[in-house]
């Protein structure tokens, strides 16, 4: 053995490990994201919640009736991207999922179903499709659906983060459901277009506003398309005490498509899932071709192009992990750039 | 002429004054301030803005058709308190006003009238009734209305606080009008409810929304209201970038009143001049009566107690200093008092 | 009496005032200070101050032994300016002026004399010539001589600002002395060189610093100085937890000034007070030529324009309400001209 | 194959994953870190590094002579812990570094030589032992040796969590060295003691302070230390301009220990390294022993407790990444309890 083997042998000995041989493969010159582009269809993940429905209980322990999705690149994670978790929520008529809490923190945005309800720190928020509604880090909350039909939501926390940064807390609540203060109390207070109540406090890096309503972000969409001219607007949802993302930690937007308009493409840092609200189209990322219809849902990695064209008027919503970035002085968008040339074709399963 | 008499003649001479013959003058235990509580009855308002509008030309110079409060205990200045500016504009059918700007910040609060628009920087505000206009520092600003009734709005500035801090710039516009870049496009990317434009930026320390319906607004009374058990909520108009109020210099807000219940009596510092949007009631301020109705203003000065009772629905918009003393640490109130004991009645003229 | 006369009679009769007549009165084009360029020479003040020291004694009521600088464009008010106090205090040996607390808040520069020291909430602060003290908004402060020698200080206050918003509030510590605390205990934890006390908390708007010692200043001066190649330095004393201005309300800087290099001239909104700390010099205010040395202290008011040469090493004091401003969003400057024309030499009392 | 059995394959096929079988596997109660709690010994550290300068050289692509931590309990990856990077650089006499930047923000602590100085954006900062240089995120920075012995430093960077967050980018600079704009600028603007100069701006998220030497350090130490009755003080470095951490991503301590003084034990969320600057002791983290003296550097892992006893005057330099939790609203800390009782002892390699 050579000195040099002798000195890699005592250096690996001593838990230590030279820099020099693999500076380039940790510090690439741009981001490379083991996540790969994907997309899941609605249909296909619709039947395997109906089928959950029917196999699984809810019960403490498991607590959710949840599929996650499940990013390909990630070496069988149940992440859809290293920073985000999306996932899908089923829950039956008048069932409802035990009240906890825990660090990372969560949005719900609803697909299918009316009349349930997420109680967060004892208010009861009513949930339509189109409806966002927070459980801020370290909230306590629960589900309920109260009508005769299934429920099914899209779920996106933060959680891949909140884990690599060691940082998760969970608590079960002492009872399954935890007591009422009211119904849609946030909204009375913090709901308010550009006012807000005097009495209006915050102390939390949250949002105190834990329901956003699918009219009014439809009446904000509709407003900022009108008369802009461009093929895409999209909406941030916001901390009202602040203005700022309404989560510290994940961003919430929604996106309205003009039908047969390609948009410019974009590469920023940092990964979003976005789930099809309504409307079909194609988007491309990183060359690749993805078609999509309402409740399919797909990932863009961090880095990666992507540009869209909707078929017909299109609404996305979408989480990402921009706000962390930016708050960390990490955050960087290339300057958009001309739609892309398609190389393939996404076979979805 | 004694030692001390030639002293304090040595020391005037000089242009210094002793401190210590004056201390407690110049300090008090409490805010004292030389404004009175005073009222102001829309029917004279309302009358003599309707002269105003047959016997006086609105010209450059001039500028505007405007009739100021001007307090009986601040020796004859036009201004409604030490710190806040309160008057009423009117402006004849089809009229305009020329455009300028200036370093004091405006409100403009509509009372009467319908199918005026205010432009700022090239947006044309739409005007009705219990819609707030802003026309910020230094923004370009003038009104139209293109109607054929006459308008009238209650006009908010900060210019006393902005004169006693020698900060005021004025300039008028090139044009009699300033060219338009739309209508109403603050609202397009600024109005929503707690969602913002993806592209939505401010530099300013202003709010980018600059027209705050009526319809909002009550919509949002209504929400504060429902259950609340409480016999007034109040609203602040706020930046929808940052949650701060709109203006870094002046708070806006709106007062809703429950028939028959009296309010607790309250105490800061900082003084607010109240405009009756809707309704009748009685307010004492500091033991004297004062019974209002609609159109009706009055002015409360720092450290005044005052509390309320509405004799029906009543909504009161209301003016005051409170973000400039926050901003700078000077602000306070008492805790929530009994409502006062009556000492007097207020004579309107 | 014409239709016009009636008409303006009946608008003062019911406490209203047209605002045409005076739009361009109370909204110049630029800001119009009442106050004056004005300089008081060290010599006459410090003979006046040694003079007050045998004829008055310091008392409860009158508090302090205080020579105020009165501006002569001021109509008699005791003020340096619009916004700002200026004053000389005089301590003489073993005397003490009693504790009390305010809601103008103050700092200390000192002159002359060694071993005082000012309490502010419990903590001693030394004072010796060029330490700055601060005595923050609503701070219990008393001061003490434990010298055999007199003491001299200029008094900065944002007084006339803080009764222009009718927020003054005023307390006598109930005894003339307040307890101690220790000595120089700001300094401990807040007083590094861009490290603190990991343990360092605060909830106020004013620094936790106290006492900025002039040796730190000195050292920070030399080093800015160092190879800039300009005519002049000027530090700003800041809130070592936040980097904004020691207090909400009042600026202070120092100013190094090269020996016969002239400054280009400045303007800005909002009035300055200079203590000359240290040299000989001129400087030149809209067009007057004032002579300074050791000890005097003038005025600048707002949008004056202002250019230095000192005619020997000089450091200057100032205090000025700029943080305010820019708070409010109403600081603005002109860029820097050349130096300007003198057109008139002041003569000093 | 059971129904479940084929529900399971049926959802793994299309990459999606239940979340109710392993909910309480990714969510615990508290963090469970995979971080092993670690100790490197300086002796050992320190002579691979020696062997690392005859054997290494330091080229374009391995760009330094680093030897990182390697923790135990990651699986075989580079890092001290699951967010920091903790290392060890050699650089020879004469030696140089080439000049680089990345998107991961890193800090040099000295421990040994002096004569070296680290260029930053074409600052020459000098460093000598117990002194701190930073080269935050995208800065470009080159080390250079002149001095005839070697240097030792250590380097801590937030790498493992911008590359979590698929956030690398690095460059490197089209020279081996980068232009000088001059020594130690930084100090000159940024380096006062809570004064600032006037003409100072920053717009990055990190510190424009780039180096705080020992010197400043040791006498914040004392001043803390002195008379503070505690068994250990902590400083933190921060950013002149705003009071918060020197960096977003990770913060820089010295703690200061008092002989034979056990301190009170402490669990945060988020992990430290820590670097033996002087003096002896001993550390209990989750109940082992861990001896060190000066050049020893151990890792604490998130929620892990941690207490310390010097047996002679100790300063331990340490990194974290609270300010990064704290900004997302993650961070925790327990409240501090008894001394752990020892169930295990550390054997170093």
């Amino acid at each position: 053995m050579g000195e040099l083997e002798t000195f890699y042998a005592d250096v690996a000995a001593l838990d230590l490990q030279p820099l020099w041989t693999q500076t380039r493969n940790l510090m690439p010159d741009e981001p490379r994201s083991a996540a790969k582009p994907w997309l899941w269809k609605w249909q296909a993940v619709r039947s395997l919640c109906e089928r959950s429905g029917k196999l699984v209980p809810i019960e403490r322990g498991g607590e959710r009736r949840v599929l996650s999705l499940s990013n390909p690149g990630l070496g069988g994670l149940p992440f859809a991207s290293p920073t985000l978790w999306g996932a899908f929520q089923y829950l039956g008529p008048r069932e409802s999922a035990p009240a906890h809490r825990h660090s990372p923190g969560a949005i719900r945005f609803v697909i299918e179903g009316q009349g349930a309800w997420t109680t967060v720190d004892g208010d009861a928020c009513d949930m339509s499709p189109g409806d966002l509604v927070l459980t801020p880090s370290w909230c306590w909350h629960d589900h309920k659906n109260g009508s005769d039909r299934p429920m099914i939501w899209f779920d996106g926390l933060d959680m891949p983060t909140v884990i690599a940064l060691d940082a998760v807390f969970f608590e079960p609540h002492p009872e399954a459901s935890q007591p009422l203060r009211g119904r849609n109390l946030s909204e009375r207070l913090y709901g308010g277009r550009a006012t807000r109540a005097a009495a209006a406090r915050s102390e939390s890096p949250h949002s105190p506003l834990l329901l956003y309503r699918w009219r009014d972000t439809e009446a904000s969409l509709a407003a900022l398309l009108e008369g802009s001219g461009e093929p895409m607007v999209t909406l941030r949802y916001v901390n009202p005490l602040t203005g700022t993302s309404a989560l510290p930690t994940m961003g919430c937007e929604m996106t309205r498509l003009v039908p047969r308009r390609r948009t410019r493409s974009l590469r920023k840092v940092g990964s979003s899932i976005y789930v099809v609200f309504r409307g079909r189209g194609i988007s491309v990322i990183d060359g690749t071709r993805f078609e999509w219809g309402a409740g399919d849902s797909f990932v863009v990695p961090s880095w990666a192009a992507v540009d869209h064209e909707a078929l017909e008027p299109a609404d996305l919503f979408s989480i990402d992990d921009r706000p962390l970035l930016e708050r960390l002085g990490l955050f960087r968008e290339a300057p958009p750039g001309e739609p892309q040339q398609v190389r393939a074709e996404f076979q979805p399963r």
